[in-house]
């Protein structure tokens, strides 16, 4: 988690503050659903909740104990008493700290992934608007980085909209499944708390119980949920590839917003380049480095070790930092991405009309060839085009009229050069992914 | 994928043999549904489905075809015109490559999936037998390696029951995820194959419809597939590193069946050891480390590259054969575990009751102690009884008592040495595990 | 490990006979040093020899009687007792599965490396020719796929020789690591085998005496190796994606072979694709994924467990023999590769001589200019070529001229575009990498 | 890098002082080389040098200027003209951001690499103290967790170091890979800058010349060096493991030093646990997930891109970081760890006698029983002995003289259980790793 990298919002769920704010509050639910029960006396219950809300936590305090206890929660709790007074002995009353600790890390994880699907929505505003824009922009498609045939710019970002729509989805199940409550005590067995309790706090902090923990939320959990950033930070890049791919010199099709003032290179003052969309391809790599420490840590020794609390302390921020800023710089780019539909005109029209290479094949075939045979009947005039330099304008369609051997008239053949053809399903393509507009 | 880790039913839906049968499959369907649409005669795709259906591919003779076209599909749609004859020329009629090879894919993985989840079923029945088996069977729970309190061999077998549920669900999905068929021809713009054709295929296939493709499924579905293809894995792990832990020598609470004739060790003829879960903990690393890939495998370029096959065709078959071999290897390890409650027994007792200094701390501070002075005062007593060597029988009682300033009485901390305490929510986790029985 | 991607010289080192072979010459090396100690009768040693050479051990038989012993060793060992007869008792004296397990690792990793090590000299060699044919065949550089300065295609592969240079003395070191020999014993205390065994058997299978082994010889080696192939992996794919990106239609200065009868698209005739670097692509990514397995397998408990076992038998063949073949295809790819000097000559007029900004920039600093103004100079005239369409032949001079403020003659600047300028230090750079010729 | 997993020194190297020093320093140099070849005058060169040398470069101001350029290095340049005035147009002259910028990434890598190269001697240091310490103290040595054959404390001691010298070898070659320098200019082809003064900046920056740059340094060699960081995380885990396990409750045969005041667990006031290895545990997770990102790093785009940079940024600081701090924890682990000879021989006694089951099997062998047979006669013993409960004193020795088969005296049998047998060769282990004393 770098300044470089971050947005205030996210980083602020994983400030010490933060942290101790939520382990207070759970500290606190517990001690009121004691009281309840009558293990702990109301009163007490109050004076905790009413000291605790007056107090901000002092960061430097906590460390200055943890020094001596080596045990953060411990330091947490003795601090806690200081501010509450002689009613303090009643907060973690048959609790362990993996109940605080754990439960935190589902309120803040649970948060960020909350912040994550406004990221995503934002993102898909961002993708429609412009597909909608550019619905019909035709566009050579290309399989291998070779021109095939067209598409229009608004069916990629019909494409980015469809994966960014299924990452959402994933992002749900994924907050689904790390927003659970454990307050099982030590070992799970809740043996010194009752099971009411956990019911009573995982609802005030908006969670669902953990069905059984072993004195730990078990890791799968987690690691499922990074294993989906993962995902998503492919998916980013994704879309950061292809934009960087249509901003080349040669292709320039597309090309991110400059601003006034900004420099693209220290020595070459011509250059302009796709630095945002690079950045979020190497924020990719770092977010999908972080999925396997966390597979790593679903096998826990017994019922609980400790070896992933330092991986989550580091990933737990750093994953979801970073894939927020990620979401937001690729809305950023898409929202004010620079389109140059009469470059994909040009670029289009490079090969001199082979983007149409299978439909005379089909013609052939239906006209009584072998798929065989009609293979290389058009792969020979397609070739001779393909080694052609220079302007290959109509190229195609007279290589084929040349040939004695393609069987179809001179009509035929240039009824073939229509590029409207090549858009007849856009908009069943939009409906699949928009819905009826 | 390697034979010692293989089983037959998985291996099969890998084979050339069944491939190519898909493949043959897909494009007979499409061609029946071209047919309806008028495109090709009704009486073509008789003669395919009827010569198709009663051929065998013949492998090697695709491969021979395949050393001149460089083209794996074009090389079996030339195999398959040997076969049909010149009705063959119907065929792959305004499809790609990549329609037939990656709803092929689909329908593996789809079946693999199937395969898994019978496999997580067993794996689920074979825990679940042991946990209701061992429900009440007390043994240590342990925090770091370390003694802590008391739980059940029951519980800990309910939450592996739990975890591989959680792992079912994410199957489902995971199986949901890749289970689409693309029929959308060159650049996905279904130029020249009607969007009909794919709806069909799909029904046939057993197959959702893929709303838009770029050519090809796009990959973050496949990167989601293996990534929880990696979860699984790791609490294959998980169980497989608990049970290695308590097949040690001086531990002993649980072992691998050792069969007759079986030897450990080709030096040590005294040896048993937890072999099967040791492979088990290798296979993880092997499914694991396949996440990765297939998550590098999203960002293809443009509408599509070819860089994702050739990792494909090692870990589509390497991932499921591996994880399918290491489900069945772990419910066979479950089923036949020795476990050895009196060794359970044993070792609960080896600290002289220290498992139970937080009801200790507890009854302190209920009694007025604060939190931290109670900690003190336990501590001391149960520091003094971890450092003794041999036989600690009802040390920890002892010292409390000795303590003046323990300020419970005998009876009081004899009532703290009753092990059915930490059992008495036993049924509450049953119950949320398992459901009502 | 499969077909497609194997080559038969690497598969043949993992094949069962040649494991079984080594298992027999490490037991039989031993075997003899034992009778040179006294230990076992010379005669044995003898008779084992002889018999042994003689067989062909019979894969199925030691597979059947593994089924039984569950522990292949002890299976090979009692099938060779079958065809050696009584004197096989004196065979595996004192030692342990892993000093024959690890030694044959040892010596097939060391076979593969050198395989390796010769795939790299065939790369080395093909692309220093290719290099030299270049040297001066100017090309534009990119930087973000921008145009940036001129080049020459030579350079770009005299960059590619100095990394596979780096690589090859990388993995001189890597095959150091893992050359070594244990027979150690049980727990690597040589309690029953001398030492001097060891060193023996070092000796004569071509490998160094390991220090200290425990029972197993130290997974960190191992890691190193697969770690370092990680790093030859990625640099093929450094190398193949600059190739896909020089095929692309706008681009098209270079093209892989394209042979006769080959067919790039099942479906559309005039393709012609990047699929063997491609194919690398997703070859590096596989190798790529089995570092971390190997890092993860180090940790092994205590002095040894057997969980890095299932992980190298699939890596150990899968790494190597995947890694030999993508080796062996890029020297094919850049032997035969299609270079297009004049589409390079066209793609670097492309931007009307903006690639000479930075000179200008550096003149006109030298004639008083701060940095900053220059810069801001120099870019406004640039963005004005930047945007204009079509053809761009001489603009930015021209835009330079017409800007009052830079105060550079006519001459100066037009002196300021000859390209030849930038080819000064060839010779100096092909020196560095190719050395005196 | 988190504050509680990072140590001052190591974070300096990371700090943007530093940062922007090392960046003054190289523009300096380059400065003064040019003015030595005349192409800027002197006395700029060393108003460059005076003013520099003089200033704090203020953080906030160069963020500030990067808001408008969003490019780091024309910000700094932009400040520094700030700081040096006129004399300012000078600098930079002919070098791109680039030559700054991997330049001074590999002055901080090898800075870091220097770190850690002291981290690695002190943890030698004490592993060699506490080896030569614990030298003859036996234990019983553990192949899958299951007691097999003796060896010592020292000889465990002894395979961690000559783990860590190869680490060390290994950390030599890394830094050697990342210590270069490149002053190329755009594209790395001299144009605008001469070799001379890439040889100049090389030298008085203490790093070899990159002999072909593209612009950047080529990423194979940051890759290689981030490789072996993670085989180096991964020995530290192993270590880590080997004391967790060695802490358990049940084998007690180390233990991690326990502070006075420290607490183990807030719930559970007896608990002691290996926190400090669990930690390490983690943190090599981290370690070894920056691998992948780092290989992903080498397969830039043409002669540059700048996906490399946010991986940096993060992993450049967060791999040194949290390996320097795991490697001085390992060596205060160590250093104060706990060691009980008490323990380790109770544990030995464990299994009455099993532990010497291979001497009896060579016996018979070499009394003329063929391998097969001796095993199982052994293994017969051995399993009755095994499935004992309580007190195993001798029993192994008893089983086998009541089994007739068995062809042994009693002092033959009786011979065979003497520990000392085992120990024989720790000298010669301990001069393999350590040489002479």
């Amino acid at each position: 988690m770098i300044p470089r990298y971050s947005r205030p919002e996210m980083v602020a769920i994983w400030s010490p503050q933060t942290r101790f704010r939520i382990w207070f509050e759970i500290e606190a639910h517990a001690t009121s659903a004691l009281a309840d029960l009558g293990v702990v006396p109301q009163e007490a219950a109050r004076v905790i909740w009413e000291k605790g809300n007056a107090a901000t936590f002092d960061v430097e305090r906590i460390e200055e104990i943890e020094a001596t206890t080596k045990h953060d929660v411990i330091a947490f709790l003795t601090h806690l008493a200081e501010i509450v007074g002689p009613e303090a002995r009643f907060v973690h009353q048959g609790m362990t700290s993996s109940d605080v600790l754990d439960t935190t890390l589902a309120v803040q994880l649970a948060r960020a992934a909350d912040i994550l699907l406004a990221d995503i929505d934002a993102l898909l505003a961002a993708i429609k608007r412009r597909a909608v824009e550019h619905k019909t922009t035709i566009t050579i498609g290309r399989s291998h980085g070779i021109h095939a045939e067209p598409t229009t710019f608004g069916i990629k970002l019909a494409e980015a909209y469809a994966e960014f729509a299924r990452n959402r989805t994933r992002l749900v199940a994924a907050r689904a499944e790390i927003a659970t409550c454990a307050i099982s005590g030590a070992i799970g067995t809740f043996a010194n708390i009752d099971p009411r309790i956990e019911e009573y706090v995982a609802e005030k902090m908006g969670l669902m119980v953990e069905p059984v923990s072993t004195q730990v939320i078990p890791r799968d959990r987690h690691a499922m949920f990074f294993a989906t950033l993962g995902v998503i930070a492919s998916s980013l890049e994704r879309v950061a590839t292809e934009i960087r791919h249509l901003q080349r010199t040669e292709v320039l099709e597309a090309e991110e917003y400059f601003s006034p003032g900004q420099k693209g290179s220290s020595a070459m003052p011509h250059k302009r380049n796709p630095v945002l969309t690079e950045n979020l391809t190497g924020l990719a790599r770092l977010v999908r480095g972080m999925v396997t420490p966390a597979l790593e840590n679903v096998a826990l020794w017994h019922e609980r070790d400790i070896s992933h609390s330092s991986v989550e302390r580091m990933i737990g921020p750093d994953a979801t930092v970073t894939l927020d800023f990620a979401l937001a710089r690729l809305t950023g780019v898409i929202d004010k991405l620079l389109v140059y539909p009469e470059n994909m005109q040009r670029n289009l029209d490079l090969l001199g009309g082979l983007h149409n290479s299978q439909r005379v094949l089909l013609a052939l075939t239906q006209a009584g060839y072998s798929r065989e045979d009609a293979y290389v009947l058009v792969q020979r005039s397609a070739m001779k085009v393909w080694e052609m330099r220079g302007d290959r304008t109509g190229a195609f369609a007279r290589k084929l009229r040349e040939d004695p051997e393609v069987t179809l008239s001179d009509g035929e053949i240039d009824a073939m050069f229509d590029d409207a053809y090549h858009l007849k399903h856009v908009d069943t393509i939009f409906r699949r992914v928009f819905g009826e507009s």
